[in-house]
C-alpha cells in the first residue's frame, strides 16, 4: 500500500489517496485516531461508476463517519475509474441496456455476466485492502462494509470474517447465486430498500432480505427513487454503525 | 374530562387517570410543560387487551416521550379493560380463536366483524379525547398518534386534520375497507412490521404500506415475533415523532 497524497479536509479529517498495487484508493480518518486510540473501520461500498464520480458522495459519506469516529475507506472496483477497461462486463452493460431499452425481461444470464465476475474479482481486493489499512496504526477492527453493489456486499460478509455488520443496499440487479449466499450470512444486518427504485425489482428485494441468515436483520424501505434516499435514512445506518461497531 | 387522581412519577413525569364521559384514560406530561410552553401530544394506541394489563409498556413509550418533551395520552378501547363487555366483538373475537385453532384461514367477514365496528366507535372517541387534552393549558398541537390497532390509526390520519404524523404498527388483522381508506391518508407515516410476525399476513403488511397515499412513508421491518420489536426500532420511531412534531 503506498501513499500518493494526504489533505486535511476543513472538518478535521484526514484524507489519504492511496494505491494497493495498481488499484486506486481513499482513506478517511478521523484526526482523533492514533495509534494509542485506534479507530474502527467502514469499508464504503459504491456503485461502479468509478470513484472520480462517486467522491462527492463518498467523502460526504466519510466525514458523517468520522464524527461518529469511525475511519473509512474505499477502492476502485475493477474496471471502473481508472482501472483497465474489463471487455466482458462492458459487454454485458450494452447487453441490459439493449435489453432495457427494447423494454425486454433483464435475463439471469445478462445479470450473472454483469455481476459475478465482478463480485469474484473485486471481493479479494477488498480484502486485500482490509490487511492493509489495518496495518496501520491509527485503524483497528471491528470492521463494517456499508453500501455499494450488494452481491459485493454479501460475498464479504460471508468469506470476510473481520467485517462484522454491514448496511447493504437493496437496489441493484442480483444474481440467483446472491440469493444462495445470503442463506449464509450471519452478521448483523441493516437493509436499505427504495420503495420506487426503478431499475429495481421490489419483490426480489424483500425475497433477498428474508433469505439473509442473520439473527440480527432489519429492512428499511423509503419512498423514492434509486437516489432518494432520504437523509434521516443515513442517519439511522449510521446508528447501526454505531451500535455494532463501537 | 374528569381527573381522577394524579401522581409524579419518579423521573419527574406527571401521570394523571381521567375519565372521559365513562371512559377511563390516562395523561403523561413532562414537568417542563407549562402554559406558557405548552408540549405537543401524541396519542398512545395500544390493541384491545386493556389498559390495566398494557399499562407498564405504556408507561415505558410514555416516559420515553416526555424525555423527548412530549405530552402522551391514551383511553381505553370500547369493549376493553373495565368498560362494559361488547358481545358482538367477543363473538367475532371468538370465531376468529376458533379459525385460527382449526389451522382454517380467517375469512373476510370475521376480520370486518372484529375490527370494522372497533374502529366505528373508537376512532370518535379519540377525537373528543383529543378536543378535551387540546383544551388543556400545558398541551398543544401538533399531534402524532403511535401503535395500536392499525385500522384505528388509518382512520384516524384520514379523518382527523390534527393529527399530522403517525407511526403505525403493521401487525394485526386488516379489514379491505383499510386498504382502501389507506389510499387517503397523506400524512408522514412510519411504519413498523415484524417480519415473522405469527399472527400477521407479511405481504398485506407490504401491501398496505405500498397503498398508503403519503408522500413521506418509511417501513421499518425488523426479525422477530409480534412483542420483538427492538429497543433501537422504539428509537427510531421517536426520532421520526421528534421530527415531524417538534
Amino acid at each position: 500500500m503506498h501513499i500518493t497524497s494526504q489533505q486535511r479536509l476543513d472538518d478535521g479529517v484526514d484524507e489519504s489517496r492511496f494505491t494497493l498495487g495498481d488499484i486506486p484508493g481513499i482513506l478517511w480518518t478521523p484526526a482523533s485516531a492514533s495509534a494509542s486510540v485506534p479507530a474502527p473501520l467502514i469499508l464504503l461500498g459504491h456503485p461502479p461508476l468509478g470513484l472520480r464520480a462517486m467522491y462527492p458522495r463518498l467523502a460526504a459519506r466519510a466525514r458523517h463517519a468520522a464524527a461518529d469516529g469511525f475511519a473509512t475507506a474505499t477502492i476502485e472496483l475493477p474496471g471502473s475509474g481508472d482501472r483497465p477497461r474489463w471487455p466482458a462486463v462492458e459487454q454485458a452493460r450494452g447487453d441490459l441496456r439493449r435489453a432495457m431499452e427494447a423494454g425486454e425481461p433483464v435475463g439471469d444470464e445478462i445479470v450473472d455476466a454483469l455481476v459475478l465476475p465482478l463480485v469474484d474479482k473485486a471481493v479479494p481486493e477488498w480484502q486485500a485492502a482490509l490487511d492493509a489499512l489495518l496495518s496501520l496504526p491509527g485503524i483497528a477492527g471491528p470492521v463494517g462494509y456499508s453500501g455499494g453493489v450488494i452481491s459485493v456486499g454479501v460475498r464479504l460478509a460471508v468469506v470476510e470474517p473481520r467485517v462484522s455488520a454491514a448496511v447493504l443496499f437493496a437496489g441493484s440487479l442480483v444474481p440467483r447465486a446472491t440469493f444462495e449466499e445470503a442463506r449464509r450470512v450471519t452478521i448483523p444486518l441493516h437493509v436499505l430498500l427504495q420503495w420506487d427504485d426503478e431499475g429495481n425489482d421490489r419483490q426480489a428485494s424483500l425475497d433477498l432480505f428474508d433469505a439473509f441468515g442473520s439473527e440480527e436483520k432489519s429492512l428499511h424501505a423509503h419512498l423514492g427513487g434509486h437516489t432518494g434516499v432520504p437523509q434521516h435514512a443515513g442517519d439511522a445506518a449510521s446508528r447501526f454503525l454505531v451500535r455494532h461497531l463501537r
